[in-house]
């Protein structure tokens, strides 16, 4: 069982982790760097510790001891018990959610590692906004996606936005993050699996004419928001595959249009 | 031709119509009342205006007149030329997208009227998240649904936000506000649609085998993001259907599964 320390000192080096919450590029660089990464709330802390997640530490006001009682009992890290005003001092932001842990990385898989065994995979090219990947990894978990890449430029899942957007489902569909593209997608195709890119392109086939969900693999790969797949992401594809548009709209937001192909390759699949 | 007017003065009574913009209870009130709604930023200004609404005025900092010269020069509306400052004296926030207009609302068709020329159709209840409305219209659109209808108390389709996050798809898919509920489904079902409640419920049929793409008419029922659908709007319902979820999962949100139902009524029927 952890203890309970009372901290009054922001500048307390045991609230290091913590520090600076609100500023994106610093937690950015620091979190990977530094082997962690923060969960927010209850839900969400509790899911990373099911997930298998060691925590560094717990911050929280005192009024959320008792129902964090029982993950404080389990757990071996160090719980700091503060003020809500000196949270927010500590932060840079009011902790609504009164609970925060700075849980420890794990390595990522390796591509090969995860494809074995995975039917259905997300590719995610150049999606920096965390809340799109957070909207995306819960999509893929809720419609039965097994594994998620990531292009070398795309944001980071375990930020704590992404984190939250996902309801903790960063934590359960496993993801691993290509150094190369689109060089990576080599390895993905030799698996067997079909390369299909969403784009919004009206020359490219309509998902309900692809009938992907009749392929033994496949990959789905997703541009960013505005920009989609680059041109060489595109040529690396095996097919272009387009959901079918009313005219006269732009497009889709990319997490609509993410739940809409990920339902498109596993519905009807046998076992979904 | 309108005229462009300098202003000053944030009590001058010109600019009324764009008082307290971030006081969403205000506005909510204010706005059906008078007549109005806010469109924001060159592309959904340019929107409302194609889609047929007439402008009472705009709000402009001095450097968006020339991208918006051709919209002035057709609208005999007044335009407030005003100092970024200014504008967000009155208005209550920094205006980053330069340009406001304040539109004058139609009546809204009736039941009857959208539902003689539609096959697909979208019912919400209860939906009160503005983002969650917007974002429902904009797949609506996209994906080819010919209409949406409201239980009295969802939220407003045209208020401020709603509007943003549609991309100005509010605009074009009719809609109408039902006044009784449930018992303003009748009318739907008498007029040949398939009334579909869409739940999570895992007793449900799941979408890909209820087939809706192959019925001629379909209504889909869509539930607040949380609650879902009330035991009163699913007893009216004539079928209840679920996405297929991976276990351990809550939800897609409703912005999801909502595009995810659109697909599957649209996707592969005659015309799509």
């Amino acid at each position: 069982m952890a203890g309970l320390v009372t901290v009054e000192d922001p500048d307390d080096p045991r609230l290091h982790d913590y520090t600076g919450l609100t500023d994106v590029e610093l937690r950015r660089r620091r979190e990977p760097a530094e082997g962690l990464f923060i969960a927010e709330g209850e839900k969400v802390i509790r899911r990373a510790g099911e997930a298998g997640y060691a925590m560094r530490s717990m911050l929280l006001s005192a009024k959320w001891v008792d129902a964090m009682r029982d993950v404080i009992d389990r757990s071996a890290a160090p719980v700091y018990v503060v003020d809500p005003a000196l949270a927010e001092q500590v932060t840079g932001y009011h902790v609504h959610r009164g609970a925060l842990a700075s849980m420890q990385r794990k390595p990522l898989p390796t591509a090969a590692e995860v494809l074995g065994a995975a039917r259905r995979v997300v590719i995610m090219e150049s999606v920096n906004d965390h809340t799109n990947i957070g909207a995306i990894f819960r999509s893929a978990a809720a419609l039965g996606m097994d594994a998620v890449l990531l292009s070398p430029d795309c944001a980071d899942p375990l930020y704590r936005r992404s984190v939250k957007v996902s309801m903790g489902a960063v934590f359960s569909v496993p993801y691993v993050r290509l150094d190369s593209w689109p060089g990576g997608l080599d390895p993905v195709r030799e698996a067997g699996f079909a390369l299909l890119a969403l784009t919004p392109d009206e020359k490219a086939r309509s998902l309900d004419e692809a009938a992907p969900h009749r392929m033994d693999r496949v990959a789905v790969m997703l541009g960013a928001e505005g920009d989609g797949l680059s041109a060489r992401a595109l040529a690396a594809a095996d097919e272009r595959v387009r959901i079918p548009m009313s005219h006269g709209v732009d497009s889709l937001n990319v997490g609509a249009a993410a739940a809409v192909a990920f339902y498109a390759v596993t519905a009807g699949r046998p076992g979904a």
